[in-house]
């Protein structure tokens, strides 16, 4: 567990754990996109929490005030490949942080920590999508130093 | 390993081994970014190759032709996530065919293989990024039902 202090306010950033879950899935809904594609039923996310938790290469997570309310998610995953000259990437999916922490500098944060975190684990990258109608959020990518070079392509299976 | 038929070539498609790795580094630096970012280095490849055999959730794939050349390879990464209702992905990184396969009808039979892959391992979605210059894919990725949804967006660590 490691805490960000923010001009007076306190976060602390941990691994999720499986009582997480309905918060988890609460702040994954409350989303102008999730909203459409997340659901209420919580074994589905039980499921997926169990497969994300027991491979070190995955981090699932857990923001939380001081008040110990959950207010930010994200999942981390090492990629280990061949190209680039045998680089490792972090991929970050499902950021999510509360209404209430925006203009905080939570996100901003958050992402150090997170690239700090992908560094100490030898990842020479990071990369992530982002739906292309989130303008809010790839102003805030562009901030942090990432280029969109990339298309993401995404297709049901 | 898996045969692919093509107009009476064939194809075999398989877990890349480590006497692979020369082949391999040589089809990724034999394009047009490859050129400028992958190395002669095979130490630093034989180090990644190690990283990705050992997790059972990466397929390194090797495809040979009949005479038993390396002539393509994809990365096939399982990633279990909360988002989506709890939904696994599939990804696909470092795709490369080499040039005398083309129009063959090859990286589409693979593709399709790689999405039948990740259906049985339960995946309900597939995604991949590629790089906004290279045209032809985009048109690739378009036919075989991809969207680009996203914003594709990395940053050096």
């Amino acid at each position: 567990m490691e805490t960000l202090e923010l001009d007076g306010r306190r976060f602390n950033v941990a691994r999720a754990n499986e009582s997480d879950i309905p918060a988890l899935a609460a702040l994954l809904a409350d989303d102008v996109l999730g909203c459409k594609r997340e659901s209420t039923d919580l074994e589905r996310y039980a499921v997926a929490f169990q497969e994300i938790d027991r491979d070190p290469n995955h981090l699932l997570v857990a923001v939380r005030d001081a008040e110990d309310n959950l207010v930010g998610t994200m999942q981390l995953t090492l990629i280990p490949g061949l190209t680039r000259n045998g680089a490792k990437r972090l991929q970050i999916e499902g950021v999510r942080l509360a209404s209430g922490t925006r203009g905080t500098g939570l996100g901003t944060a958050l992402f150090e920590w997170a690239h700090e975190y992908g560094h100490r684990h030898g990842a020479t990258l990071v990369q992530l999508t982002t739906d292309k109608t989130r303008t809010d959020a790839h102003r805030f990518y562009d901030r942090l130093g990432y280029q969109a070079t990339h298309e993401g392509y995404k297709r049901p299976l």
